[in-house]
């Protein structure tokens, strides 16, 4: 947590601050748009590590030490706030990230998936899917646990990434496999099921239609945005006055990004993109 | 191309020396193990850059980036030839590693594949599948036409690595999958089809299955082997008198790899694997 008194000295410098956000390719890009929907003020630093993606099936060790490295750069551009868009970055690097940098408040889509997950579920029973190694972390499990949930079923979908990044979201193919993947969440097992993946919103209609009407989804983009404004409103350090300049980086060739990650925002990306060296 | 006086005066010497083999991840083992069947008395050092797999979805500059520093930590180990079993990597970096490195026979899985290809192919006409980035750079087409092809078809396959890591390599998704990526190759616009992923022989079943008959699978696993051989006989630089041992080094987390590349190879690789640092 940052250091309250500090910050409020500083406020009027401290505002006008970008906000850092940070996934492991250009999913995140989704959290990014739910963002500059509800603080359209906010200037938005993004940081796509495309070079590394995905992070999902690499290990906690290495995915912290891409996580220190992303929050580096992005505090070299001087942000306020981090957001960790990525999931798996969430699961495996959050409390290391914040014992690293205890002056910056960092925001999971994890923790914001959750606490929504948990207004919304009626019977207690939630379920989540995600990449192996979100599921494999338990972090998702350990924290509906913490906030009350009464049981909690995962399940990993690794095709589910490759599917939205081929635009397969809503042919056989996608059902048969989210059949396969949803069957532990099915029988009123949950009453609420989160979407642990920067990349599944794309697949919801999908994932909605094999649940059917008794699984409510929670998608954690908005989520987190909601979490991050209450934040800088407690901190004093919302921006109210900014022109919502927004910046992106990636760590692969940004001629690839540009193609998906305009697809993903509905804009053009393109002029405000760059590569990023990290050190 | 190496030095051949050099090679001669130091004979014995240059002999014992190990193989390197490269690859993104634990693919590259289907190589290993095709090396090891015909070469038993070499000594092989393997490199799985596991902690930024996959290389099918970067750029051409990245993956030449990494294809560089793990040609250097190969050599760290003293290796007389390196065979670059990821075919991401072969398609974009093949020409630049042995620019850089002179001095070291450089071995393709692209160009032991095409080799076969040609042998195999009775119309000319020969279908490749691949990552998107291997079917992108288009040197698989480059290299059939150069060696006499009449037509090649190239489709990339982005959900087959996935699938096979999943182990779906014969279910009705399996096939469904296939059956779209495969489309191009029907009707006999092809008689011949390059696996051109190491994950892709998993899949071979499958694969033969939707294709049919009239069209023959080749697997550049073995057909690297063998060119390996030809080179090592005839730069007086093979082993007959070698102890076969194995090392084998990832990049992220042994652990992971180990489960995997055991099943990969059928046998296991723990009491052999080590962490790698690269520079």
């Amino acid at each position: 947590m940052p250091n309250n008194s500090r910050m409020r000295d500083n406020a009027g410098k401290e505002k006008e601050k970008p906000i850092g956000i940070f996934d492991s390719g250009i999913g995140g890009l989704t959290v990014l748009h739910a963002i500059g929907q509800l603080l359209p003020k906010e200037e938005l630093v993004y940081l796509g590590d495309t070079a590394r993606v995905p992070y999902g099936t690499k290990s906690a060790e290495t995915v912290i030490r891409y996580s220190m490295e992303n929050s580096r750069f992005l505090l070299s551009k001087g942000v306020k706030a981090i957001v960790v868009a990525c999931n798996s970055a969430s699961a495996t690097s959050i409390l290391e990230l914040r014992k690293r940098f205890p002056d910056i408040p960092f925001i999971g889509v994890i923790e914001a998936g959750v606490e929504e997950a948990m207004q919304v579920t009626k019977s207690g029973n939630v379920g989540v899917i995600g990449t192996s190694a979100t599921i494999e972390s338990g972090r998702y499990k350990k924290l509906l646990l913490e906030k009350g949930a009464k049981s909690v079923v995962g399940s990993a979908c690794p095709l589910f990434v490759p599917l939205a990044e081929e635009g397969w979201i809503d042919n056989s193919i996608a059902e048969d496999t989210a059949k396969i993947y949803l069957k532990p969440f099915g029988g009123g097992v949950v009453d609420t099921l989160i979407l642990g993946c920067t990349h599944y919103p794309l697949l919801q209609k999908t994932i909605a239609k094999v649940c059917g009407d008794r699984v409510s989804l929670v998608n954690s983009a908005e989520a987190v945005a909601k979490k991050l404004k209450n934040l800088l409103e407690s901190e004093n350090l919302l921006n109210e006055k900014g022109n919502g300049r927004r910046k992106y980086f990636v760590t692969d060739s940004p001629i690839r990004a540009e193609k998906v990650g305009s697809r993903f925002l509905g804009e053009n990306i393109a002029p405000s993109l760059e590569l990023a060296e990290l050190d």
